[in-house]
């Protein structure tokens, strides 16, 4: 790796960057923002916009994954969640939005002790079916084995597999782990995983087959792997890394190209933004659509990490609620607070720099700033 | 470029640096502050001082306008703001003040939305200019099209086309682009035009023929361009990169003297010090005189990015009010917060470095003190 | 030394980084947590967790030391501290937790003033020894000469000689120091000492004989150093400077392990992690385990450098209650704040970069964050 | 000047640092606290400790100067302060320091409009030298033209010149400015002069014949150099390269040793600490002997700069009153805080580190540790 910094004699380590550390610069040109192209494809799927909702049970239902994908973007339900733990899982969402912060992770515990019901996973799945609107799950690495048929069966356009990290190498001595690359080339449809936090991380990844990687490790706003495992992959750093294996494994592959979803700690427009200039195919968001109306959360937001039984990751988090989810997708915006209208400040971003589809935006300039404050 | 840092494998970025990040420091020549020299001339035009009005609706009227003309600066008046949609606006000014912070956006956007009455445009020109000072007025690129013939007409010293990011080539594939090298080249008044944020623009802006080049992106107390579509160009940077773009453009042109004109987040004396120091012929500030007892915005700033229909990238700010124009720009000054008497803090900061006029100061030494806090 | 950069003309330093600016980051393998093992042995002792007790009287008491060591953890008693001065401190270490801000330290230092009773050295270590678990008891520098026969003769596994800086080389006028390479040799039982900071004075204490060195400046949560001294030794920088002297030494001394032991501003299970990556063999904890119901502290936390008569430099520091002592040191966790669960998270930070054993973890790579927030 | 930073094209800038970001590491020996020596002498007057009272209002008065003196530092009158315009100030210090915030300056400005009277000049000093400790004095270079010779008369044993920068080339086409290095030359006692903040101003001062040149721009607690006029000049930089010049000069004169002393921004033991071991000889103190009960500020504390008539460069700032001097120069402290025994801390931090006297600490070694928080 480049870069490479001593922090003590004998031990060296990169300079990473986040992304509040990078700023978008115009260039010499501008143009028409009616001329601007956010459309984003992935297998035979295409999107308006190159948004996935994040598999949070504060973001995503039954519903809202619908709404979502009538709205031009992927929403995928989290499998392992409260709709696949319980019939009606509606008053426990009320329940948990209203826990006193103290207790709220200890209780979040005890709700998601309940096991998951395969028969809920098809359930699920037909419901947003039936909606007329593009199918997506997600699973844990852990629990893919014991599920994955379910969901197959009950069918799925896009299998999404996301943990704080996965690997495409792991190695265990008490059971026989899941052989990524075996599994995705079995499997008929296409499958986003991750997340991977580096160019090699990604690379395996992407050598399984994958259509997409997640870049990240769990560093939203909802999670405190920073300070409780001292684990951290700063977003801009691990974006361009993921980016250049994207390249490597093109040429490596004879022509194969993975996407490359940025995921976590993305929460307004401007970062949204960033994270398609340093590189990214499309982005995976999760604050900003538990800030929707009509997300489950109640205006709380929390992921799987908060629910681990002894170690939790993650904490639930108070994001407020701030308008529909077709506002915070296509506007209009009424409060230049970065949280509403992504399409329309994209459009924006492209035009100011010149440039007319996300492909080419990728080259786009940036600059170290180091000072930044929002 | 240079000084290309790696943010991840494959995507490299300059540092660039704030205001904030830049002080400057004394050399080993003290200077008479009464042997010092503040004047600036662009064009046929001379001032006492450096500083042009920011075109703003809340620092800008036909009477501020004038006031500033007399006090030796340059007003300048947004002929797309409220003087040239309304023929009273002062009801709407201090209803503005007034709104509550979460509404105060949305209802900006509905008086904004009134159109544009050309021959307001004509009739508030007209009255700066019966009262004998000079006269300049501001469009955007878009609107510059339209309305700059009623501008011409009317008369104006200076001609001011201004938006967060202003590109010498435009491109659209629905209307023909404002040519501007074609338009300012048939103009007969000098044309102060950007903002542009690095060398490559600011050389591209020099060649339209322009008087003047304004540095800047918006980035001001009441922008939110790097929370909305991830944009900042970083003031200390940007001002270096445009005064080389000068140096050479001279060279090139075979002696035309293009003036550097910093714009935008230079709320006090200090960076307004400092932005001359680092290469600019002159600032426009918006912020400073914001806070004028006379300011048409009664204690709150706004600019043209807050109106936007459905993409506003800027935001209400209260500033407050702290003294009388003349005060801020001729002191004396009671406070050492660097509001007041920005006139007599440059000539102080000239006389403590031993500079005697602005041309010799931009050689003044800076440092990088990237702790620097106020 | 490396990377020296220039403060100013003649004077260098260099760049050195704190626990915060470091981060973990995943390698592309990841590994099952029921294959790791976080057990630490030094000389003939082996623990559980690779975790000791700061000899502090907000943290040690001949009862919390005993179940330290039940839990699988070295607990250390500070001989020189109320245990040892005071019959009964139980009432002491109530008001001490009970006293005004304003007032807290003049207090300690009159409560420190009553001289320490050798006879109840004995009787503390010997309660210790009667519980069954390893006897490690800890003597300042200053005192070792006059109290470490009264030590050996109540009998110790362990002994520690910890203060903010501990030279091997202390030179004084007025009397005859302690000679640590003598001393050491003459004893029987393994030393612990320091602190150290760097390589140089880290390898000074290995060649006295130290079955472990101490590496920090007591830098902890109720320190002041900086503040009264100027002095500050970032914990990245240092266990890294360390862990290449014990490379260095080991090679020197034909196959001698002598094991670094962080000690100081580790205050969370994230920094715990960080440190045993950076190089660490094991780490001293003092703010955590002040947190335990159990902790004499009562909530409230200080070390030997508050009780200085004339110069203290530290204070007594909240920190509240959080959990009992095997909650802190095993979980389960209910609360993603990084201060329960220290093996837990321990044993998931190995599996989620791929490594079975401490020793391999100190491989782990790592990544400098500048801008980290917890 | 080395390790220059490119701001932007064409604009070059050192990367200059604040005490902050310094920070004392400890070496491989230590030393016996009562083998330390702090004593400082400059031409033929000893002190036993390095320190020089700043010549402030808020800490000078004819009383406090004596008790200076008396504890083993310097004290030094502020010649230009209300001490010598008017008979009886005291109640003017005690309505200063009763003053609403935001009228203190202004009403500052017009209690220092009165005139100097240079028969208080001589009375104040007579005062001093009858306490018999040594007299210190110090003027403006704006009027030491027309003050000197009274002071002079009244009999000083050092004379002090000092201003926020103080060059020794001084240019006005008005009047004949004071030539430095004729009137040292001719004057009988020593001079210390200042302020000077890098190598080259140093070094001009040196070589006017000063006795000692003070470093800084007037960079402390009360000052608004860096918000109103872009100065600043961060003081470990600054002293680091005022220590070169003082070799350098060592070695260009042949043997004169010129005192190299900081002013301004050291608030703490550990700032006064770092500041000798970058090179200081000693350090001039403002806000800490602002804090003394004795203070004549009562707990409020302002500079020459607060008063000027139109361009006021500095605050009223609130520091608190926390012990007398006797307690802040040679405690005991019964608080960490760093701000009571100053002799003592230093001793300490000497004996730490392994120095025995201040010569020899200036070689001490620092670590930059850019996120320092006290």
């Amino acid at each position: 790796m480049a870069q490479e910094i001593e922090i003590g004699l004998g031990k060296k380590g990169r300079r990473a960057y986040t992304l509040d550390e990078v700023s978008i610069i115009p260039s010499r040109r501008t143009r028409d923002p009616r001329d601007v192209s956010t459309s984003w494809q992935v297998d035979a799927y295409e999107f308006d916009v190159p948004i996935i909702g994040a598999p949070m049970d504060s973001v995503s239902s039954p519903k809202t994954v619908i709404e979502m994908g009538k709205l031009g973007m992927l929403g995928v339900l989290d499998l392992e969640g409260l709709w696949t733990r319980y019939e009606n899982p509606e008053p426990l969402l009320e329940e948990i939005a209203q826990l006193p912060e103290e207790t709220a992770t200890a209780r979040i515990q005890q709700i998601y002790a309940e096991p998951i019901k395969p028969e809920l996973i098809t359930q699920r799945l037909h419901e947003i079916r039936d909606a007329g609107v593009y199918v997506a799950g997600a699973l844990s690495p852990q629990l893919t084995q014991e599920y994955y048929s379910t969901v197959i069966d009950a069918g799925v356009d896009i299998f999404v597999i996301r943990g704080t990290v996965v690997s495409a190498e792991h190695v265990s001595s008490s059971h026989t782990p899941l052989n990524l690359k075996k599994f995705i080339y079995d499997l008929d449809v296409p499958v986003i995983v991750g997340g991977a936090t580096n160019y090699t991380a990604a690379m395996h990844l992407m050598r399984t087959g994958a259509a997409g990687v997640l870049v990240g490790f769990g560093g939203g706003a909802t999670s405190a792997n920073l300070g409780t495992i001292g684990v951290q992959a700063p977003m801009a750093t691990a974006i361009a890394d993921a980016a250049e294996a994207r390249r490597d494994y093109l040429d490596e592959s004879g022509g194969r190209y993975v996407h490359i979803i940025a995921d976590g700690g993305i929460g307004s427009t401007g970062n949204f933004i960033k994270s398609l200039a340093l590189g990214a195919d499309a982005v995976m968001l999760g604050t900003p659509l538990a800030r929707a109306v009509e997300a489950p959360g109640h205006g709380m937001h929390w992921g799987a990490e908060a629910r681990h039984q002894t170690l939790p990751r993650g904490k639930r988090t108070e994001v407020g609620t701030i308008g529909t989810l077709e506002e915070i997708l296509h506007g209009p915006s009424h409060c230049a607070d970065g949280y509403t209208n992504f399409k329309g400040y994209l459009r924006r971003a492209m035009a100011t720099t010149g440039y007319t589809n996300l492909k080419e935006f990728q080259r786009c300039g940036v600059a170290l700033n180091i000072s930044n404050r929002l």
